[in-house]
């Protein structure tokens, strides 16, 4: 059976066997590797619901991917060489730009910088702001945030309609939601495929609400003496400053010390004098500021003054510069710490009082329980987000898989457990973290996932299940 | 059975059967009228599932009721008398408010006025703009919208968790949802919740994201020569003042007048050269301008005169005053409308290029197809929403509701098959309107609710089938 359904999507000129084109596909961001069966890269949704079609009929499980820039392993196939990847780079025919409608429809392949790239002429763009450059698909699949959702929200709000291909027999085609932005006709059933990899179907177009780029943008970097002032801090910034904050960004010093590690010539606004924690805070406006309008940074300047006389001084005195510069510092943690040592990577979130609570108490119990463990930890406290990022320097003779497992669950279970707090903030799920899952999933949430499968596929697609029970 | 439940329920005092208590609730908003088998009005969680529970086991269908302001009939029982009212009004001991996370925990029988009055002295409100006053648990189960979705977007977008007693036989309660801002671990099953009435479950507590409250307002009328300039307007607007634009609201010259027949003192920008139609824009910011910064009002003043510049004219000159008496005249238009005569309510969406352009249409064919209506309209054109409200002068003695039923038809076919629009922009689904959604969901959208009821809820509550199949 499968030999036949290969024979034909290879005569059909729809999948590649060879193992050298193959490999990179077979690889994640984070190194992940697998096998895989073949190699699908569909250029329209005809091609596409031919595969889905032809591997369902014959018991062949795909693993879509989008543009592999995932963090938790859910585009990489498993071991077995028993899985076909069907990639989505080459579904990128579809744009239709409306301009009145402040929306475009678009095929999943596109990526974020090219889609950007398109709307720019007209003075818009997609407001999610991401390290890496991934594909639309892919980014509905994971409802990724990045760092201005708390201004712009998550993918998930963008999302006006789906196209998606179900897993069943027929290769269905089925359209979700529409190019409206408001319809209150009973269930938003694209909920149900924003945010869930390719479990329920694989999302092939899409129509997307976009935004004005802004005009103006300033930033400043505020040193803080200790994590107990930022849920004030956050307060008092929101009072002075609205819906004018774009981002409101954490970094550690330990963090900032792994990025000018890692490239020495990024500024140094602190000079060598960095900080225990600093907050980045930026301003955006989407509306062209007059000559005689204060600029952003003048605005920035003399709010965050304020804040510093109301907190009598109990705020470091704010560093400003080029916005870019401030925010170079910000994009090179992820990299630099990284290269820092073994990595445990944590994308958490929280309630907003208790993100650096969170990481305060974690740090002793860590340093405690977990000796050679530094916290290298950077997040979006503006929306409870914390990349709780933890580099292991015990030596690596004495290291065990057994420990990485012990720090893991013993971060993640007070993350959940005792904080309220979620162990995927906007990386999704995959094979790295499907486990907490299943942990953490109520019998309830379970249950309803397993009812719509039947509905939604004959076979769900990728590497996750929601009902609590692992993939086969 | 059924009395010894309201004998059970008598007895625990969670039940009245008084008709002269039960009859204001067996009305909904636009006249609908029916019977009642008694009323229940639980004031604690656990009260409304032991009614669930009780009324569940005994064969007794529950209409769930918030504030009664709904405009589909969705909270009004049948005639049978057979269904029992479960108000929500007096579920509203709950109300949490973490000002630090920015977020308010509260009883779905609260009302919006009330939740706007407890945040108000923090500087924050729930920013959905409605002309009634409705419970927030009946904001959450019509998904409603209002007058600022252009900026705020709809209430979907603030619910970050959902408290639900679902229809099984022990009234269980289930989380849906957390009190973050961002969490990427599987299904968000809380939209499930979200704009369906209480088919699924009954909403009893609810963590919103709240906002901050505006600090300057300035607002304008404009008036357009006719509709075919309104896609090039709105995109001016948006690139002259971006997300400065909290309002774009359309009036039709007879809504207006209608407005100014039902309220004679109500402002008259205009004077009594009333324009064929007129948009209403508003700016807002929510942080505190500097004595040395331009007003809204200079921005907003300066900004139409450029386009007015721009479009050599084409735009009527625009006319301005105090946001409130501007506001006097848009709030006043629905109940002027009202009191026209007979009145065929339709609350429709488009994409924003199609919004003018069906009312252009429509009313052309209408005139000719069928005299004696005048379209009195007037929407939320920023985000495609058209109240496209008829009235009927055909003589009383010549109506039939055959009549009524054909322009219904008429209007909402021509939307929806031919403009791809909604029927319930706003207002979700109740008797009303059930039949337009049997018409038009199709079968995967039906199977996916289908799947789900026996997992959410032994029976369903309330008016509403989704899966298309008229309640019994």
């Amino acid at each position: 059976m499968i030999s036949n359904a290969l024979l034909y999507l290879t005569r059909k000129n729809l999948i590649e066997t060879d193992a050298r084109i193959i490999e990179p596909y077979c690889q994640g961001w984070r190194g992940e590797r697998g096998k895989a069966l073949f190699l699908a890269r569909p250029r329209s949704m005809d091609e596409l619901s031919e595969i889905v079609r032809t591997c369902i009929r014959n018991d062949i499980h795909l693993i879509p991917q989008s543009a592999r820039t995932g963090l938790v392993g859910a585009s990489v196939p498993d071991d077995s060489g028993q899985q076909g990847i069907v990639s989505l780079e080459r579904l990128t025919s579809r744009f239709e730009f409306d301009r009145v409608n402040r929306s475009v429809t678009c095929s999943a392949g596109l990526r974020l910088s090219e889609v950007n790239a398109r709307l720019k002429p007209d003075g818009l763009y997609l407001p999610i702001d991401l390290g890496a450059d991934p594909c639309i698909g892919g980014m509905i699949a994971t409802n990724t945030g990045g760092a201005r959702l708390i201004r712009h929200g998550d993918m998930r709000r963008h999302v006006l309609e789906l196209s998606v291909i179900l897993g069943d027999a027929d290769g269905t085609m089925v359209k979700l939601g529409s190019p409206l932005r408001k319809n209150a006709t009973g269930p938003d059933w694209k909920h149900l495929f924003v945010g869930t990899g390719a479990t329920f179907g694989i999302i092939g177009e899409c129509t997307l609400s976009v935004e004005r780029l802004p005009v103006h943008r300033a930033a400043a970097l505020v040193p803080l003496p200790d994590e107990t002032i930022l849920p004030d801090f956050l307060i008092r910034l929101e009072e002075q400053f609205g819906s004018l904050i774009s981002a409101i960004e954490f970094m550690s010093a330990n963090a900032m010390h792994a990025a000018y590690a890692h490239v020495p010539s990024l500024k140094r606004p602190f000079g060598h004098d960095i900080p225990e924690m600093a907050v980045l805070v930026e301003l955006s406006c989407d509306w062209p500021l007059a000559a005689e309008d204060r600029s952003l940074d003048d605005i920035l300047l003399s709010g965050l003054c304020a804040l510093w006389d109301e907190t009598s001084g109990k705020l470091g005195a704010g560093v400003f510069g080029r916005a870019e510069e401030i925010w170079g510092i910000r994009h090179t943690l992820s990299e630099g710490v990284r290269r820092r040592g073994r990595l445990y990577a944590f994308d958490l979130a929280f309630r907003r009082s208790d993100t650096l609570r969170f990481r305060s108490v974690m740090t002793a119990r860590l340093n405690r329980q977990f000796p050679g463990i530094e916290v290298c930890d950077f997040g979006h406290v503006g929306d409870g987000g914390l990349h709780f990022n933890l580099v292991d320097h015990l030596p690596a003779d004495e290291w065990t898989p057994d420990r990485e497992r012990a720090i893991r669950d013993f971060v993640i279970r007070a993350a959940v457990e005792e904080f309220g707090g979620s162990f995927s903030a906007e990386h999704s799920i995959g094979p790295v973290n499907q486990h907490y899952l299943n942990t953490f999933a109520d019998d309830f949430h379970k249950s309803l996932a397993s009812a719509l499968e039947p509905v939604t596929s004959g076979r769900s697609f990728g590497r996750v299940h929601y009902s609590g029970i692992n993939q086969r």
